[in-house]
């Protein structure tokens, strides 16, 4: 893009935003190069951080008018490139934007600017005894803003369901500037959802710039069981039972040995390092609930296999057990100089075999994997372990990352649970989808953004693209429809 | 529209369809000229009753090719008029596709057709102790593909969801006869969510062709409370103050004083027919849970000012408890030729509020309301009684809801909670949102129909009504954003 486009643009930003607003500089430009995802990295044209309503949709008509892409970004912690910076792009941040506008306690709700961090939430919600539900594990750094393109989910999100099923309502500019209302205080609103459509839409639809979240009131108690296995696949096996037997875990994590090991080196939770895989198992509610609840669980462990369970004795050592989980990608990150988180979720019922068969995977690439994830949810980070100084490896993990996504869609998985697709998996969206179901998204996105200036390259690749890699679409773990598929 | 059209189009579906499958007499069209709103009927040129995928597929070509609308009909239990035909467009008739075909009690999800009965789900998973959670009252008719269609809710909603949180995939046909997957098997999918914009757009996007619902574990026990109350008000302060208490009950209803007479009236359920108003509400979940429960609620009624709350001795005096609620449309229905049943929905906090202003208008107008409600998710069913035969009544009852239901809008609440908009509410869609929003619905509804085939007319209504209307926009019971409003 030639220097003349930059000063025409700046100069039309001028108008409406400081100079301090909009970083053109290499310096400036660094932190924004990339998101949690440092794989893939790139400078903008320019950031623009305005801290007015008027000033984003000042960005936004500016660009719309250049026909300039524009990539919104929250705290830059998601870890599919999601908020990847286009090269001839505008970055546009909403770290301004982090007030909590309003706390309804009688409706359970807050309204919350995009930039917001999720649990600065429930920070402020704690004294009227609520909390936002929802809990990724970058919870202190990452902005409800980026949650709700995501559609984050967490631990917690098992028994209370993701993003989308924790707010109620978004304010949003489209990519001329138009500001759109999405969503009711109430239960349900008339007119086609748009509010969930928006909802994990990686700021391909619009700016969001409110959020009107739902409150919930802080469980009475919670008590976490740890039990150990000495084989992954019973693990897997033990948590289909316990959802099995009618109970919704607030949490119910899963570690195989090498987490498990790094885990306990790193945070000393008191993990049991020789076992193969342990489970975490997080019931919440009143105490009389949660007693039976124990019982219920110990009783489907034991006819599982645990070798081991055990239950936090009070709430220093329920931390303690959380601590080794939530440190665990850090941890892991001291096994090798690299690591690569992968995002994919199965058909809980497929847990113990898809295991093995990365267990198998990862023989043959001769890159360790380490899994950590939400085995309740059936939400697999598998962390592919590397050495990105040597020649080949980043590669190499790539590869193996996206043969276990493929592996998910096989068995009637899907390719992300929470990361999203971004940059990183969109090579992936062709296994997971056929070309009708690409084409309408196209359609859905042409819908709100005609010129596809807002993330482009994001999420939904290209038809040609697809053409291009030859992928085979894979649906539900089989071929679509027979009935269908003859037509 | 000419009888040489017709005889066109019947030629063409003739190629596909046998003659027993296209009706055209007066005769065989008079069943179909309403749904259930039966002040509204229409028509229409010929109704398709299809057996196979590719006869749908067939008669969705024919008619996108020739330019014919296609109103897509399931059970025609439907109470906003959204299956109502076109005097010149094909009604699609989805009722042979009323088979269950699978069960998968591991991953605890059904694969249905259309057509099959609510009820029928939760009669075939009964056997695997699970069940299908959402329950219109219509639920032994109504059809899980128009639930869908219509995003129907229930008795136990407040709880346990709307529809679109209890199914998983759809597979859909669209306009032009292109099968399209949407959802997975998993707990999130990439791309934009398809799912949730297609469940409730009433028909306006595409055919569904099959669903995977959830099912879940029966609880162990469910049993019912009823609190008498002497002010209307009072009982909405207590459902507010269960819900704040931290407990979801299986289901919170709430009936007033005609609507107790009446049902007390028809079955006999031992309702207290001098209350003013009374909550039902159901605690389920493990014994030790609901026994805890009880003790909270029974606190909570008493400090809200209950009269009397009783328990529901054993199971018979559950069901007769719940037989004087579920009959309470045709109960109240005793009390007048005609009623008009409203649907709309308020943040629970203006309960009170609510119910004391449609007095006010229900006084005004002359027509008594009897209220039935889900009081749990602020859905209220105001039952309007008025008598067709005498002029202008009918008018009168319509006038009467409209206001009701811009009150609704008026505290920020919409003006369907679960029956949808069809083409009862379509006008109020112009005081639910603006301008821009109902176009940002029209650009979703031409990615789907660009040449708006599939249901015109319902749901969305076109700008230039809500312009001839004048209607006045209010948006979350105030002006909209103050930033934004200066644009």
């Amino acid at each position: 893009m030639p220097s003349e486009h930059l000063k025409s643009l700046l100069s039309r930003l001028s108008r409406h935003l400081d100079k301090s607003q909009l970083l053109t500089s290499d310096e400036a430009l660094a932190p924004y190069e990339c998101d949690g995802l440092s794989a893939y990295r790139q400078r903008p044209l320019l950031v623009a951080l305005p801290d007015t309503i008027e000033q984003i949709q000042a960005t936004l008509r500016t660009c719309y008018d250049m026909d300039i892409p524009v990539v919104t970004r929250g705290a830059g912690t998601g870890l599919s490139g999601g908020a990847l910076p286009c090269k001839d792009g505008v970055v546009l941040s909403l770290a301004k934007f982090n007030k909590i506008l309003d706390i309804d306690t009688q409706n359970r709700t807050a309204r919350v600017q995009p930039g917001v961090r999720n649990l600065a939430i429930t920070e402020a919600a704690t004294p009227y005894g609520l909390y936002y539900a929802p809990d990724p594990s970058s919870q202190i750094a990452c902005s409800i803003g980026g949650n709700v393109a995501e559609n984050a989910g967490g631990i917690h999100c098992l028994k209370y369901g993701l993003t989308v099923h924790n707010i109620l309502s978004i304010e949003l500019l489209t990519i001329d500037g138009e500001p759109l209302s999405v969503g009711t205080q109430a239960l349900d609103h008339p007119g086609f959802d748009l509010l969930a459509l928006l909802t994990g839409s990686e700021g391909m639809l619009g700016v969001i710039i409110e959020i009107t979240v739902k409150l919930l009131p802080k469980p009475e108690i919670a008590r976490v069981l740890m039990a150990s296995f000495d084989g992954v696949e019973r693990a897997g096996d033990a948590v289909a039972a316990i959802i099995g037997s009618g109970i919704i875990p607030g949490g119910l994590e899963m570690m195989d040995n090498p987490a498990i090991r790094a885990a306990e080196d790193f945070v000393h939770a008191g993990y049991p390092v020789d076992a193969s895989a342990i489970l975490l198992c997080e019931l919440d509610g009143t105490a009389s609930e949660v007693e039976g609840q124990i019982k219920t669980v110990r009783h489907v462990l034991a006819e599982n296999g645990a070798t081991e369970v055990r239950i936090a004795g009070d709430e220093q050592e329920r931390m303690a057990f959380w601590a080794g989980r939530k440190a665990a990608f850090p941890a892991v990150g001291r096994l090798a100089p690299d690591y690569y988180c992968m995002d994919g979720t199965i058909p809980r019922k497929h847990l113990g075999r898809v295991l093995k068969h990365i267990d198998k995977l990862s023989r043959e690439y001769g890159l360790p994997v380490a899994n950590v994830f939400h085995a309740g949810d059936g939400n697999l980070h598998p962390l592919i372990l590397y050495d990105a100084n040597q020649q080949g490896q980043l590669r190499l993990a790539e590869k193996l990352g996206a043969q276990i996504l493929e592996l998910c869609v096989a068995v009637g998985g899907t390719i992300t649970g929470e990361h999203g697709v971004g940059m990183e998996k969109i090579d992936q969206m062709c296994v997971q989808f056929q070309a009708t179901e690409l084409a309408q998204f196209h359609a859905v996105k042409d819908a709100f953004d005609p010129k596809r200036l807002l993330n482009p390259g994001k999420a939904v690749p290209e038809l040609h693209r697809c053409a291009e890699l030859g992928a085979m679409h894979v649906h539900h773990g089989q071929l679509p429809h027979p009935e269908i598929e003859r037509f």
